[in-house]
């Protein structure tokens, strides 16, 4: 059975998942909601969707959608979400899933009382090569996991109009692009017994280049870096006592890696060619969960998603970054 | 003219120096020192050295040496390099320069009241391609430095016997393995205006894996790891607003490196090759300050050295890693 699926906001990652989407034999885009019919039209003209509407109400009120794409700028993904699981809807929630663990404490609140179906649009857990990794990861190939690195930096000009400095927007590097490299460490070693996290910020008062050290009960570490002022390769790489797994930038999208052991040996190569963007294979996710009857997906179990915003709670705590202090 | 050089302390790179050595045309190896006759002659013997002392004091007194190689495990440093300054010689010292900075300012004034060349045997500094790199850092072709990432993990089996493991010999990951990653941020971005260190002990309650964040006046940081739990591939990047530079591992051997702008677009290839370990570089640099009358090398100043040292103290201090406190 196919999923019928509406897009809640036309911005950019709306247009990157709707052109992925339509690789996925399993799924159908039905409807597309936003703040203006006009903008609606044009994105509905463009993907050629049939439903457009007007509002993000009449987006989730459609009863030919089964799941919502939340794609708005992150401070609007908590109304969007609860007003989605309202009418009953499955929900796709872009990263970071909320702008704080309170507000997404809310959301999976409501959607487990609803019964609906709630994922976080951390598209990198759903791709092929992750999956590869989960795998040799729960084989032990690594041994005991020492630590990992991961990396996310963009280059942006400085330009108060651009989302990424926009305070009123949920902006700086680690709600954007800080969120890959943490969402990477949880998935490897879990919720962080302890963090440390220091910052520079940008003209606008939002965080510039921001960089963690997690601490696990395990003794492992993760050492993470994200700036939106300066392009990185952004590679990760695990290590651990018996091999390490290197991952080519950039690593939270489809990619390629290798494992290679303590004495050097490669002992994999994972190069499996990938077309398309990769958004589609969270929706290939929430297509599986919709038919296994499903309330969360296993690969990124809500839980996971709270403690994630509880890492990005506690790093803007260290680093002073508060929205609401800081001009529109 | 060649300078004579006698090497004080046998272990493992003392032979990789006195191999390296051989590959330089103006330098040659005169003498030996070590604590019992035995091992000099042993030394002496296996690369044909003409003068095999059976004390460092003799060696240091060798009419015949103009250069002495400190090569004594960390807590012999000091000693050593003012034995070595009190007889009149140049001294080349093993990384880390000394147990601490208070050690290493007694070097520094002892030198400096003798007239006598001192140099760190940091030899990455003087490599083929960290003088490439220093240009281009000097030509601005990165832009504004916003964070370089340094790495140097190697995997060691657990051994109470092994000088890294031991605290009475200065163990653990830090000086042994991280003052490569220390002194690299040193070279790129100068003196850290804060640090911020985490670990977690090895058995022995040496530190196993360090990472640190260092933050300068700039703005930029370093983020810096080292352990000897596991085996990293050991890169290292500079990551500027208009490109960055990625060296391949192992950094701070001899290899090749890249400069990307921003766009993507490969500025330059570093791939000359290289003949040897690379620790000749260090010796011909002594060499080279002799000829000039020099009393330190300008391409790691004396208050470099210094610096190196008073980073990590305070990287010790946060990380709490007192060798007065371990068992021997």
């Amino acid at each position: 059975m196919s999923t019928r699926w509406g897009i809640l906001a036309t911005g950019g990652i709306a247009h990157a998942f709707a052109r992925d989407l339509a690789l996925l034999p399993d799924a159908e885009l039905v409807a597309v909601g936003s703040r203006t019919q006009a903008t609606a039209e044009a994105f509905g003209e463009e993907f050629a969707i049939p439903h457009r509407h007007g509002s993000y109400q009449a987006l989730v009120e459609d009863p030919d959608v089964d799941a919502v794409y939340v794609s708005t700028p992150h401070p609007g993904h908590h109304d969007a979400a609860l007003m989605a699981i309202a009418a009953g809807k499955a929900v796709l929630v872009e990263k970071p899933f909320a702008m704080d663990a309170a507000e997404a404490r809310e959301m999976v609140d409501a959607a487990r009382a609803a019964g609906t179906l709630l994922v976080e649009a951390m598209w990198t857990r759903f791709l092929p090569h992750i999956a590869r990794i989960r795998e040799i990861l729960a084989a032990g190939t690594l041994g005991e996991i020492v630590y990992l690195t991961a990396e996310h930096g963009q280059w942006f000009a400085n330009d108060p109009q651009f989302r990424l400095f926009a305070p009123s927007l949920g902006g700086g590097a680690l709600l954007d692009l800080g969120i890959y490299p943490v969402s990477f460490a949880h998935f490897v070693l879990g919720t962080p017994a302890k963090i440390t996290a220091v910052s520079r910020a940008a003209f606008t008062g939002v965080d510039a280049t921001t960089s963690m050290i997690l601490q696990y009960g395990s003794g492992a570490q993760a050492i993470l870096t994200t700036s939106l002022a300066a392009a990185s390769a952004n590679p990760a790489a695990i290590y651990g006592t018996e091999a390490r797994l290197e991952i080519d930038g950039w690593f939270y999208t489809p990619t390629t890696f290798r494992v290679v052991s303590r004495d050097g040996t490669v002992l994999e190569r994972y190069d499996v060619p990938h077309e398309g963007h990769g958004l589609r294979h969270e929706a290939a996710e929430v297509g599986r969960c919709l038919q296994a009857g499903l309330t969360e997906s296993p690969l990124l179990p809500l839980e996971e998603t709270l403690a994630i915003m509880g890492t990005l709670d506690e790093v803007r705590r260290q680093i002073g970054l508060d929205y609401s202090a800081l001009a529109p």
